[in-house]
């Protein structure tokens, strides 16, 4: 096993989602993260690693005996769609080396110890993102888990049926509860790292996001014989809604982004009947988001009454700012020194979802572009074995 | 055969592609549509009409032997996504029962005389409006066709061949190039007979009107740590060239419409990489529907600049202002009474496609609503059979 190496089983799974234009769509249950699945358990049985995957579709990789006080590591195999190649299989990859390296130095650790492989990070299935780690530590229920519909129209319980999982059986995890600690080593998802000419970073907080869904209403009506006047086109609002959410942005310093638009009936001559239109916005602090979003949503219905339109909006998710664990952040310094980079992060991560029932903490890998959520997102071979060494590292004094 | 009503007929078909919110999707050659040209060619069997469905995708019903100088009526059975249940198969159907009681009454034909089905009129299968008419009057031509490709991401000749349809004899039709003339019935698209109190109108003509597509480019990213000075979103330009399109519709006194967009990838956490929208405009004089469209495309492009994108036009289709054949109207007056309502129509029709290879015309059966392809369109059961006597009539004195 000394031959295991990051860039080597990135490579093993190049292949897998991958779209003519080099991004990956990665959905989670889907073929291609299912073949991503089958591909950890074989690579993670290969290092002796006992496999359980649990009815919230969280797969677990221990490292002898399941048992309470674990320290966990891992991170998620789906992507969004047209996706990067690290943004998930990167922590699930550096920990498997972290642990092929530490058989090979003889580390026995004295505490249980998992892999965890956690379901639909980015929500970009069942538009609940943080879905494994959310059911796990009970922050979502079985009832609201049963209510998710995939945005292929599949409903949550019918894709866990077709998956060989009960969904009778979803619900707050043991091993989540009763843990020691969980590690989650991620790609960085800005040019923080890139700036700092620095390989790898200690995270301090993910910064507030929430996401919303607005459906506006019109009639649909012929593109030719239907006069301007006598339009209640559900379309001129959303668009309305698009630049006030960026210019909310703008003013307040944050971001907002909509980059997701259903038109219906979506014919070329046909006035739409309804279109819908989601609006993800995250500041550094809860407050900024919610006058932000208050602000785009008055402008949405006026514009919607202005165009005789209805608009219903719904708050999808929210997640509130999040500081990692301090004390396992100082663990992690004393570890890889005390001048390891430190950054915030405008991104969600199951290891914030999960700060609430254990320590968490996350470690960077440097990204030269800065880009993600697309194929522009990179590492290098050297920055990923980087990370690699870190995360065992942590890791092994953890276990201790 | 005296029992053949209009209503009756409307009704044996009214499950056939039918939504939960009553409206309609039946695209030209999918389940639904195949549906309705298997219902036709029974009905037209049972009147001893002969059937021909030609390499166009059209289908013919023949009285007696086809032949040149045929006096043609018929319509499409095909709708846009959510159309309306009279949008097409009203002016097949009337077809059918005016042969019905023609039969009835002993008529004998002195010309060839046919019941024709346009394939795809709405175009909202393949992108092409009139596709059959353009075809089998040489308007597109055999490799324009086989470059269609559906929505559904089928292209034209798989359509064919899965259809049973040989894609390498599309081709101008000799029964359209030697016809005599075309008699369309239509349900009105918008409130002229409501406002006028009466049932039937001859057509003069249909305004111009085009399809253009805008496919923008960004670069996709993350939607929560991307900052905006740094994004190139392509969804921004999108919405400021929808609002610019009917910002430029009320300033010319004429219609725009975008009812179709696509956002990719399309997640809600996603900075888009590219967006693509669809508009469609019409206008009373070709040269409106130029001037206001390239105002669009220049506010399109600067909006594309400001925002880092880049977008690229395409004219999906054209159709110039089309009069109806002079002397078929009049005929048509002397038939129903010179009184009889004359309305031009924003919308396009296989009569107008065919207007420049014979003699055509129009009938119109008033709408209450004025609602055209959305489920509200409607026509009364006593104005259908009104309809269907006015074409019985003109039919009846053009094969005489």
């Amino acid at each position: 096993m000394t031959t295991w190496t990051a860039s080597a089983l990135l490579a093993e799974i190049a292949q897998i989602g991958r779209n003519d234009d080099g991004s990956y769509s990665r959905l989670c249950l889907q073929h291609d993260e299912v073949a991503l699945r089958e591909w950890f358990v074989a690579k993670a049985t290969e290092l002796g690693l006992t496999i359980v995957t649990d009815m919230n579709a969280n797969i677990w990789a221990w490292w002898g005996q399941p048992g309470p006080h674990a320290v966990l590591t891992g991170s998620h195999l789906d992507s969004v769609p047209g996706g990067g190649a690290y943004d998930g299989p990167l922590g699930v990859i550096c920990a498997l080396v972290a642990v092929a390296q530490m058989k090979d130095a003889g580390v026995e650790p004295s505490k249980p110890f998992a892999v965890v492989v956690m379901a639909d990070e980015e929500g970009a299935r069942f538009g609940m993102p943080c879905l494994g780690s959310r059911l796990a530590s009970g922050k979502l229920s079985k009832d609201g888990a049963h209510k998710l519909v995939a945005r292929d129209g599949q409903p949550l319980p019918e894709a866990w049926r077709q998956a060989g999982l009960d969904p009778d059986l979803i619900g707050p995890d043991d091993a989540v509860l009763h843990a020691s600690c969980f590690i989650e080593l991620h790609v960085e998802q800005g040019r923080g790292l890139a700036d700092l000419g620095r390989p790898v970073a200690i995270a301090t907080a993910v910064r507030p996001h929430g996401r919303w869904r607005a459906e506006f209403t019109g009639q649909g009506n012929h593109a030719g014989t239907t006069l301007i006047p006598d339009r209640h086109d559900p379309v001129l609002p959303v668009a309305e809604t698009i630049l006030a959410a960026r210019q909310a942005a703008e003013q307040a310093g944050c971001v907002t982004t909509v980059g997701r638009i259903n038109v219906e009936p979506g014919g070329t001559n046909v006035i739409a009947s309804a279109a819908t239109m989601w609006l993800d916005c995250r500041a550094e602090e809860a407050q900024t988001v919610t006058m932000v979003v208050e602000g785009i949503q008055k402008t949405a219905h006026e514009a919607a009454d202005k165009h005789g339109c209805h608009v219903v909006w719904t708050r999808e998710s929210w997640t509130d700012r999040t500081a990692f664990d301090d004390g396992l952040r100082h663990r992690m310094l004393q570890v890889l020194g005390e001048d390891t980079p430190q950054l915030s992060t405008g991104a969600g991560h199951d290891a914030a979802t999960l700060a609430a029932t254990m320590p968490t903490g996350m470690l960077f890998v440097r990204n030269p572009t800065g880009a993600s959520h697309c194929p522009a997102e990179s590492a290098s071979d050297e920055d990923c074995e980087a990370g690699a060494q870190a995360l065992r590292a942590v890791v092994e004094e953890l276990v201790k």
